[in-house]
């Protein structure tokens, strides 16, 4: 094994954006929905696709069971061994020791940040999710002219909660990214809100994911953005990054931007993360999704011309335990095998080598969120 | 060799989209043209082009010659040989015992499915290209009202001769995919068909275009919709496949739709068929004119998320044999040498390898369009 | 070594878009924003990019340090052999020996193309920027219904200049591609330059844009079309040269266009060049900015389904003459590497892979430029 790849497996990563996992034992029915971005299909099963293969080859000697386990197999000694201790043991794997945890999609079926932080034997902080936020402000009942005002101030209840270090947006689901750049209006959001109060549903009007947008600018933390790939809610190609440009223009010299997940637009978002000061990206989500096979063909593309103090590790876990491993795995995989490429060919030094991958795992993160105290079992 | 590949040699694969090619002896001026998408350019030869080389190195064995043979011996030898001779060689080098052939376009002066077939010894089958339909019954004569019932008479006409198993629709040609997604109304039709049937021309109206996508779901075959690469009648930007998806969304549990091509958009494509039940791809036309020595790096793109129920093989040869010798060779060797590397990186189990293989180059094909009667000689 | 790389070494390259480079020794202040096309940012320097290791490592030879040299190091050499003796040594480590260069940025503050030629011992010749004519007949002040002819008398004067080989338009900076591609009337070239010459600023009305492309067109030379990757002022999703097709249409038959830099849009780019007659690439300002490390994954997309005899090569270098060196290095290690490997595959035969090398790094430029005199020391 290279250098490069002893130094990354010895690195406590910090994991900037990931989700809890399921706070239920699965069986099939309930696992395989949530190994895929799209729904269970009768008579294909979700494992035989890139991420299935890559859990039964890497998540199954965690389990106990030999490499490539039949998914019967694997399924039966998940149930075994339980949820908690099967998410014990992907947690621990995964070598993370910060996690920030978005607290804002399905929370009452998914573990808290605590219990993340107490099985990875880490420490987690909250990403507030703002169109939850907003959409907790409508259905309390609030008057249109008031909505601005209400959403602004339980947004900042939000994120003065102890160990809130971000904020999210989901805007790419609800409108894509083609929007006005500007600011809206009060008037133009009082119009807004008054159709939305009255027709209910989720945050998905313009001028309201615009304000959105605004107001998170005003909160002052850093923003993660949802970009690319995604579940169908998506229109991918209104998720490109680049489409925000006029609005990071705006915008620049206030809060850091976290462009998240990126695939399959990881070149346009290292075009931006290479041209505005505030921009940065990870390639969450895609690195298990494509598993450790491709991981690094991936890495290398967001690489391209990406500042090496722009690119963060996420795994986007989501439902089950399995991705954090498989995120960390396919991250540290994937970026030693490019940077021990290129210091084999000289065309690095190792110690430059060495150093972006301390950056892109760790260091850039604490540098962006600036945690309050990130020490093992600080949460 | 690796194992995969003896597996992938030794699969007859399925063709779920091509052409046949042209009934005639071609001279250089008729056979330049036929390599390329573009046109022949004076001072140019469409020799000089990854599908030329690869058509001197792959081809000119099967014909004898030594490989990378120069191209005046190559179009000599091939003269000498006379077409049906050429179409013999290139068809059972392919490999291939099951065509789906679009029979729209030019069938005047291509080889007709059976001819295929017996060439090839295989089985060859249909598929009704629905806008040449369209243009038929507008060039027969219709009065606006009656067009919409004169065209579904008329496709239903057309699917249920025998050996018909799928419908395509060249949409991306006519006006690429950012259209209304919902069905157009009937008074819609009627006034889109009354300036179509007085104006004429090809069928490029987006309500006429939008009605035939409705249409073709009403039909309940499988349908092959172009995407992505094509000659310079695409706009290639509008024929990105992620604009389908508000339209994937309306007719979901419908009919499989199939994205031809891809190419650039083969990751946007794959994203589709993770996302969406009835969407499968193929990277046909880009294998061959990207050659074997770039087929491994679109394929792996392609399934970099792709579910492997999900990516078909196709060779979209057209007008010249050499091309469904060449697709089949760049996916076998393509597919082969990805699978294999993940094998012998133990990324992927042996067993998995083979049947990724054999779904990708038959059992796929074969479960979407339950062919009839696939057997060799069933034609 | 292999034999290909072997030949590009030896191989004098026709550097088509170039600009010139700041004529003033460089401190780290000055020096660091011109490895970037952002900014210079407080806390992270722009060598912790792809280009700055490729710097450290292939241009810290050249000035007798040895590879990776830390930074401080780096700039205290250059400092220390002066602007001049820098420049001579990269410019003339660069291998080439004909220069286009655009001399319509910032041409007060940069050496001239005699200067590069000299420092090369090469040729130069200068290619016009047809905004910064325009600009100049605005700002000399023109009656809006005079502005057509006024700006077509200048850029026609400009180009019957002595060693003007082209014209370059920005357009992707300034309104992007989405234009209506017609050519504008007169009354809306007048009312468009009504507005501009009372506005003032730069050229960025859209009819204005129109009219320049279509007086390039009238210009009959070889166009050099910004595409793609540049600074923060390009919206990078507009500057995507397929949205240029229906432009490419109607003027199909006219000049060579030439489609620079295009990243990541490469392969569009390449299905431009394989279906329009008229249309060239090139990868420029990519190769630096990725880096010998990754030009040739982006030489190998771009020359997917390019014809051989539309591919050229660029340095884009522009304000330090490392870029000459470190483009000029990019392009012969990545087009060498992707040649030979084909070539020891036995995809291509070397005899191919040598003409495919000397087309690309010389003789293309050379059939589209049709230099007056291109030998070297004609400038």
């Amino acid at each position: 094994m290279g250098a490069v790849r002893e130094a990354l497996d010895a690195l406590s990563l910090v994991d900037h954006h990931c989700h809890g996992t399921v706070a239920a034992d699965l069986d099939r029915e309930a696992f395989e929905p949530l190994l895929t971005e799209g729904d269970a299909w009768p008579g294909v099963s979700p494992f035989d696709s890139p991420v299935g293969v890559a859990v039964r080859r890497h998540c199954a000697p965690l389990l106990d069971l030999p490499r490539h386990a039949p998914v019967e197999q694997y399924l039966a000694r998940r149930s075994e061994l339980g949820r908690r201790e099967v998410q014990r043991r992907f947690l621990r794997a995964s070598g993370t020791d910060v996690f920030c945890v978005d607290t804002g999609f399905a929370p009452d079926r998914l573990t808290t940040p605590r219990e993340i932080a107490e099985a990875a034997g880490g420490a987690a902080y909250e990403v507030v999710r703002l169109e939850s936020v907003a959409e907790s402000v409508r259905a309390a009942g609030v008057e249109p002219d008031a909505y601005a005002e209400a959403f602004r101030a339980a947004a900042l209840a939000a994120v003065r909660r102890p160990r809130v270090v971000g904020v999210k947006s989901v805007a790419a689901y609800r409108t894509g990214f083609d929007l006005d750049p500007a600011r809206p209006s009060d008037a133009e959001v009082t119009g807004a809100a008054r159709h939305w109060t009255a027709r209910g549903g989720r945050l998905d009007d313009p001028v309201l994911v615009r304000h959105l947008l605004w107001t998170a600018v005003d909160l002052g933390l850093p923003l993660q953005l949802h970009t690319g790939f995604g579940d169908n809610d998506i229109r991918l190609h209104r998720a490109d990054p680049a489409r925000l440009t006029d609005w990071l223009h705006l915008t620049a010299g206030t809060v850091p931007v976290l462009l998240l997940h990126c695939w399959p637009y990881q070149r346009q978002a290292a075009y931006l993360a290479a041209v505005f000061e505030q921009v940065y990206l990870d390639v969450g989500l895609t690195l298990h999704h494509v598993g450790p096979a491709r991981a690094g063909a991936v890495l290398a593309e967001a690489l391209e011309i990406t500042p090496f103090r722009k690119l963060l590790y996420s795994s986007d876990a989501y439902g089950v335990p399995e991705f954090f491993h498989l995120g960390a795995l396919a991250f540290r995989q994937g970026l030693a095998g490019l940077l021990q490429e290129r210091v084999d060919a000289d065309e690095l030094s190792l110690p430059d080598a060495l150093r972006i991958a301390r950056w892109a795992g760790r260091d850039n993160a604490r540098r962006v969120y600036r945690f309050p105290d990130d020490s093992p079992g600080g949460s």
